[in-house]
């Protein structure tokens, strides 16, 4: 089931100017913020890196580097960093694994607008599952190769591309070893809990793919970055629904006279939400025994589709999944009111989740690597903004259709899932906020857009796919090979 | 990483009196406690499986089966099965998964002494383990092969061998419709924490082997027996080592005034034992969403060598490892004590652990088996019977070489592992006693045929491979080439 490590032939060369400096030895190293600021360290470390890539020229990387970008001025200062006048000089590389996907990309071009040095590390497997499973994104979405050279072409911003597998080690060390990244954000995981629970073949995929790749990072980090912060892609689905208050993590426990804090219990309810909770077990250890410094972010279900960035032209466009395998609830909902179909809701519709506007998503990404977890320190977050029952979710649409004209209808169809349809729910997320979050909370106007955008792409939608077509009990050990 | 599996060629064949039974549709099919008691379910049950095993005939299958066995009297009847009046008559086919093993080996003999129908799935990889980093056992061992003849020669009782790997799902699945068992231990991962910390690819295998190969079990349990009884060997490492009493699976929390049962939370210390704690997340899971029937014994660490079936017959007996990879603690004291070597306590020695005899081991597996776990149900046992340091392991070991002439000194040796070396501890382990285990505790006597046992085979020791080789801190990506 490893995907090959695929080559990228994409156009992209190394730039000449990056080649000059290594061979000479000076300090332009393709960083901005260090080469206008930090002369003589920068110079340093230069020398060091630039030696020690220079027999490893790039074999799997793919770079839209330039020379100059002095026009960048905008330095990364965020939250508590300008609070407590935390240097702004500190390099600023940061490695998005991932970076192609939904979550991936719009962090990506938001933290390259913020003047951070970006490589998107990538196999681009999510391409190949849609194909795989007859899915399409709502939104055409562009090449990731003419996707960062439109990004180029508009801010002049580089944005580094490293294709290939992060299961397979050799590839993701020259990827380390290459770029250096001061933090690395770790999106880069089977990400869908329906696609997990199609059949084993793909149940065991997601559990290697996920924890030998971020087994992976963490060995690249304590090998070659061990300064580097991880800035891991958790899910609150970690958590399950306890019938008592989810904390951000860890959880202080009175019992039998004595008290420790203690990792929060976790009751994942699927085999793509289990692997986050063996990352997350397997990260703290690192911590623990390498000093990794490591930032879980355990996310609510995003929302939306435009941010800053993606807005900016067609071909920087994000992917909108409304399909039953991986469209996310308020997403999948908007979808179907554009096209006419009931909205879908599992069972009675009581499962509560927490929820945040993928405008917050980057902004989270952002607020952890500008407030990096100390040496040995893991940390959880808990990454939403509010919470909300399906049925609230559906009401919402509903309201929102009918300003628009739309009827929207909804139906109770049987629940694919393993889950309780009413529960106890109520998930701290205060951590966030202290970092200086202003979150996009759920409005009439974003859900317009929204159900505007939709729309505007209905005649992309296939209703074949809205349905749900993966059980949990039903699944088997027998390979599903049709399209779900 | 994944070894390849392997077929045996092991001179056993199948017996011709299964063929007949299964072509002439009669009741034999080999389980003497269903022929003698149910004919006509049994033959009802034989009908099918037989057809359905016919045309799939053994590619990796090696039996030792014979015909008859109307000798064997002794019915599996234990604990609370026997005070509820449970039927006897319930067949009682056991899946021995790891039977080459330490434990399982040990293990399959007893069930097999018992009455129980016993196969063996492994895939010998531990003895590959040996070669490669230059270990061997203290006690020589013979191949499975010749112990499973030898067993059959001195009992009459047949174990069916099944050589591969689990990871390898087609080959499981074979086993399982073939055997079609009614109970699967399952030993069958790789074992050592400080295997796992070798380096990276060694943390990869592990995790890898032990998460994948138990998700497989998962799955033929519910694609081919789904009455199956899953019988897990955890570790008592998966709670670490927390400031409040460690409970047996999970903890009753009240938290902002709501109540809820929940996992016990884990942290766990080695790539190996988070392995353990991913495996007990994804049964738990599975119990919830299949259906599935599963135990998770949380051992605690095993000393001792002679069970009263491996003690039987030199072709019979137990591997026991002394170096500083697969090595326990009490074992290796012995050990070392034997061949005048200083007791190697790690640090200051107070890591407290829970201990039991492999007597008990096997008894604890036996009673799980007998009173198995409900559809749906997923029961952890904290799988041990007395708490010693490190420190009171080397008293009592440097006592009782006094007493048979031995001059045994203590060195404490830099810690290899990152751990706290004192803590408080204090572990719950009364549900295996209340299914009526009688515990062989630590004893004097004990200790010498331990001890005395060491020093019969004491020209086997090799010093070289008595200290520790493996440091949590100093692990790295690059593969270690040469034997630790």
């Amino acid at each position: 089931m490893r995907m090959a490590n695929l080559v990228a032939n994409c156009g992209f060369c190394l730039s000449p100017a990056i080649k000059t400096h290594c061979s000479s030895q000076s300090h332009g190293h393709n960083n901005i913020i260090r080469f206008q600021n930090s002369k003589s360290s920068a110079s340093s470390l230069n020398l060091r890196s630039c030696s020690k890539r220079s027999n490893k020229l790039f074999v799997t990387r793919a770079s839209a580097a330039v020379q100059g970008q002095t026009n960048v001025t905008q330095t990364p200062l965020t939250g508590s960093q300008q609070a407590s006048g935390q240097s702004s000089l500190r390099p600023k590389k940061v490695m998005v694994i991932g970076g192609d996907g939904y979550c991936g990309w719009a962090t990506a071009l938001h933290l390259s607008n913020k003047g951070y040095e970006v490589a998107i590390v990538d196999n681009l497997v999510r391409r190949l599952f849609d194909h795989q499973l007859g899915l399409d994104s709502l939104t055409p979405i562009a090449s990731i190769q003419n996707r960062i050279r439109r990004w180029k072409a508009l801010t002049g911003k580089t944005i580094q591309l490293f294709i290939g597998d992060i299961c397979d080690f050799e590839f993701l060390s020259e990827a380390f070893k290459s770029f250096e990244p001061d933090s690395a954000v770790h999106f880069g995981e089977q990400r869908s809990a329906p696609y997990s629970m199609i059949d084993r073949s793909r149940a065991v995929y997601t559990q290697h793919n996920n924890v030998i790749g971020t087994l992976n990072v963490l060995f690249a980090m304590k090998e070659y970055s061990e300064e580097c912060h991880l800035v891991k892609l958790g899910t609150m689905g970690e958590y399950g629904t306890p019938n008592i208050d989810i904390e951000e993590g860890f959880l202080t426990i009175t019992h039998n006279g004595r008290t420790d804090t203690l990792p929060y219990p976790k009751q994942a309810s699927s085999f793509y939400h289990l692997s986050k909770v063996h990352d997350s077990h397997n990260i703290a250890f690192t911590c623990k025994a390498w000093g990794i410094r490591a930032t879980d972010l355990n996310q609510g279900v995003v929302y939306g589709v435009r941010t800053d960035e993606t807005a900016m032209h067609e071909e920087l466009s994000n992917r909108l999944d409304y399909d039953g395998v991986f469209g996310t609830a308020l997403n999948r909902f908007c979808v179907q009111a554009a096209v006419g179909h009931p909205l879908t809701v599992y069972g009675k519709g009581g499962q509560t989740r927490g929820y945040l506007d993928i405008r917050d998503t980057v902004q989270c990404v952002e607020l952890a690597i500008a407030n990096p977890a100390k040496p040995g320190e893991f940390r959880v977050f808990n990454q939403f903004t509010e919470q909300f029952s399906v049925n609230e979710l559906a009401r919402l649409v509903t309201a929102a259709g009918a300003k628009l004209g739309l009827e929207v209808q909804t139906k109770s169809v049987p629940n694919p899932r393993v889950e309780a349809e009413e529960h106890y729910y109520n998930a701290k997320h205060s951590k966030l906020s202290e970092l200086g979050l202003v979150p996009h909370l759920l409005s009439d106007s974003l859900l317009d857009s929204l159900l505007n955008f939709a729309v505007q792409y209905k005649d992309r939608v296939d209703t074949a796919q809205i349905m749900p077509s993966v059980s949990w009990k039903k699944m088997g050990a027998k390979p599903k090979t049709v399209s779900v």
